[in-house]
């Protein structure tokens, strides 16, 4: 007999079936077994009347892996509209071990701590299930969206020669002894990629040795990456970024209604237009409305990024916020400066709902500028003349963008750490599992 | 005025256009100039005649990035059936230095070596932007079969507190002064995730730190990685990858005929099956047809997997073939044993003209039975206490595989070196560009 899945069972309705996954929750009502099937489709109740067949349920904690054999019964009040009658079961693999929490319950109750020591058990909670489905529609509408438009994917090398932007924050790896850095991000080999197919993205890890220890940080994290030639400057990059971003949440809506749903998530409809502000204006804003005067300051701490957010809502009617012209001084050194004012550049970050989720921009892309901005940098030409050929050879007007997955379903989903939106996070303490 | 690329000319005709990219070639005829702009799409043809405009290149290189303005003309002898008329060029960014090698030939002149060196440049060249847009294909058609078949993706740790699998062959970092290591797959992840999603897949870099230097071997590359839960056997595995196979061939064909004409590609037919021969079954073949005895060895050796393919194109007509039940003692510790044979597995390659470029296998599902086979390969169990902790807690019969996507590439397009359908390869010596 073929296995079918709980989504498949109103096509089986009146027939005798297999089905398999994980006994997730079990009530024992006199005589009766209400047993909780979970597999990787969902939930589907199964009703064991046979003495014989409770047994082999004895000692059996939940999350055993059992097979069911039964009879596709219409039951109006089960929630599937139908449960599973006449069963006779087998134990595949049996759980005898207490579980360290329930995952059977409608929310999750360990603290973060207790939850990530346990991931693979606890990432099996149906709230955790919806989460991670999320991200993967996430990138299934980066990926469409940007195929759409002509981009190609690529997949660029993670250890490095040379630390990517600056030197600082990097992991040091023993490369056959020589010294090598894991990527901080596919920056540079996305721009040389540029040169071959004019718009490329990538899906992959970036590395960030950063000591900081905050709820919006971790040290190895999922980068959606794209580059893309011929722009007239960083506003076509953030009408690109506008056309992924609200082709993302579209694909989400739609395709993942029910885990959507299930989080009680907010999807924001994402306009033609975002609307954005310079970040002198912005530190003027801020000044003016929230009284903290950080006017000239290099850089926006959190609560800016909080207030301008607010801000954004209330009067633009927006959940997103593009920062535009934070100052040279804070970009790296391929930042494109601003035309009226060098002081200040053509980057942006995309802000939603009080946190950043976006970082992108123009880039340089004459070769002697480069060069020139390189050395200001304090880095050594030599060490990037890899990179630097593409612009030897010929390099358009360009930009982009890089979103931080776990950064924008964090925000999605109204969680508070990024811990909670990464798998298997990394961090300062975190190696495993 | 808007910029059209090169694939949209056709709809057009008649009007003035502005167009943008490299200068591929340019002939000087008498007082015409024949121009040959690439963009991300293709390339076409600007006839420009204005010598005000001709003068604008002079002492100009190939690949300097220029914008040109003309009409789209019907000309029935160009290429695309029109070229460009009455042009005015912009140069956006002026190439001076000459290249180091032609990238407007039909075939790339310089050796591996000079090429790697001037990847940025060299990845231009039309046949290997074919290649690498093919490169993109498979991974899409990769994800769309798995999507069809229900499983998700996931995207896990690279950097992991303990080797992999073996502790051999691994990248070490330095993690705030604690050892970790670049993981070598995803392998652990993807089975911990096989108990929260049942099917889950992914597509992302491995690190293997390999010290020998061969043509089929690199330090880094992308795995197409699945694991599967509620498999019989490793039979079902195999019978997800053909699907897979399958379905990635055609997709290239279909949505790659342009590239896959250009690189004379042959791209196989998968049918329904491939053919399967058990590893001591496949070396007696060896010792009856080709004089050689291996019988016993505990691996097969690359001219073995040679031998192997020629018998299957020769005898079964296929270019594909699985060798299943190699031996317990050249498989990791996780591979399920054959249930008749202990010192034989459930695990296969996949070979493909000559190469092995798939690995895979029913793994063990049983906690006890993993952590005793963990001890016997000197692995000490606490130290990948976070993935036996998913075997703890009810993990069902399944299994997976790890396509190497450069080396199916490689086997595809019919090059003899990995480094040359890698985009930027890592090797002993090669860690830039």
């Amino acid at each position: 007999m073929h296995r079918i899945r709980t989504d498949q069972v109103s096509a089986h309705l009146g027939e005798r079936v297999k089905m398999a996954g994980w006994m997730h929750n079990l009530r024992l009502m006199g005589k009766l077994g209400f047993l909780i099937l979970r597999d990787g489709a969902g939930v589907f109740q199964a009703v064991v009347d046979d003495p014989a067949e409770l047994e082999k349920l004895k000692g059996l904690q939940f999350e055993s892996v059992l097979e069911i054999e039964g009879v596709v019964t219409p039951e109006p009040r089960a929630v599937a509209g139908a449960e599973l009658h006449d069963c006779r079961l087998t134990v595949l693999s049996p759980v005898v071990e207490p579980l360290p929490f329930e995952i059977n319950k409608k929310e999750l109750k360990p603290g973060l701590g207790v939850f990530l020591d346990h991931a693979p058990l606890g990432l099996r909670h149906p709230q955790k299930r919806a989460l991670f489905r999320i991200s993967a529609e996430i990138m299934a509408g980066f990926r469409e969206y940007l195929n759409q438009q002509g981009f190609v994917e690529v997949q660029t090398p993670k250890i490095v020669g040379s630390a990517t932007e600056s030197g600082a924050n990097v992991f040091r790896i023993d490369y056959f002894g020589r010294p090598a850095y894991l990527a901080q991000s596919p920056q540079f080999y996305k721009q040389m990629m540029v040169g071959v197919f004019e718009r490329v993205f990538e899906v992959g890890p970036v590395f960030r040795a950063e000591k900081h220890a905050t709820t919006r940080h971790t040290n190895e994290y999922v980068s959606l990456d794209i580059e893309m030639g011929f722009v007239q400057d960083h506003r076509d990059v953030m009408a690109m970024l506008t056309g992924v971003m609200r082709h993302m949440c579209e694909r989400v809506a739609r395709a993942r209604a029910q885990e959507v749903e299930l989080l009680k998530m907010k999807v924001p409809t994402v306009g033609e237009t975002i609307p954005s502000l310079r970040m002198p204006d912005a530190q003027q804003l801020i000044f003016e409305r929230y009284g903290e005067d950080c006017r000239g300051e290099p850089d926006l701490a959190p609560q800016h990024e909080v207030w301008l957010c607010q801000y954004a809502e209330q009067e633009l009617g927006s959940e997103f916020l593009f920062i535009t012209h934070y100052p040279t001084s804070k970009r790296p050194f391929y930042t494109m400066p601003d035309d009226q004012d060098p002081a200040l550049t053509k980057g942006f970050d995309l802000l939603f709902r009080g946190c950043e989720i976006v970082t992108g921009g123009q880039r340089i892309h004459h070769y002697a500028q480069l060069v020139d901005n390189a050395r200001k940098w304090g880095i050594d030409p030599e060490a990037i003349e890899g990179y630097l050929q593409a612009f030897k050879y010929g390099m358009p007007p360009h930009g982009g963008f890089a979103i931080g997955l776990e950064r924008l379903l964090m925000q999605l989903a109204g969680l508070s750490n990024l811990r909670e939106t990464t798998l298997f996070p990394r961090d300062l303490t975190r190696l495993s599992p």
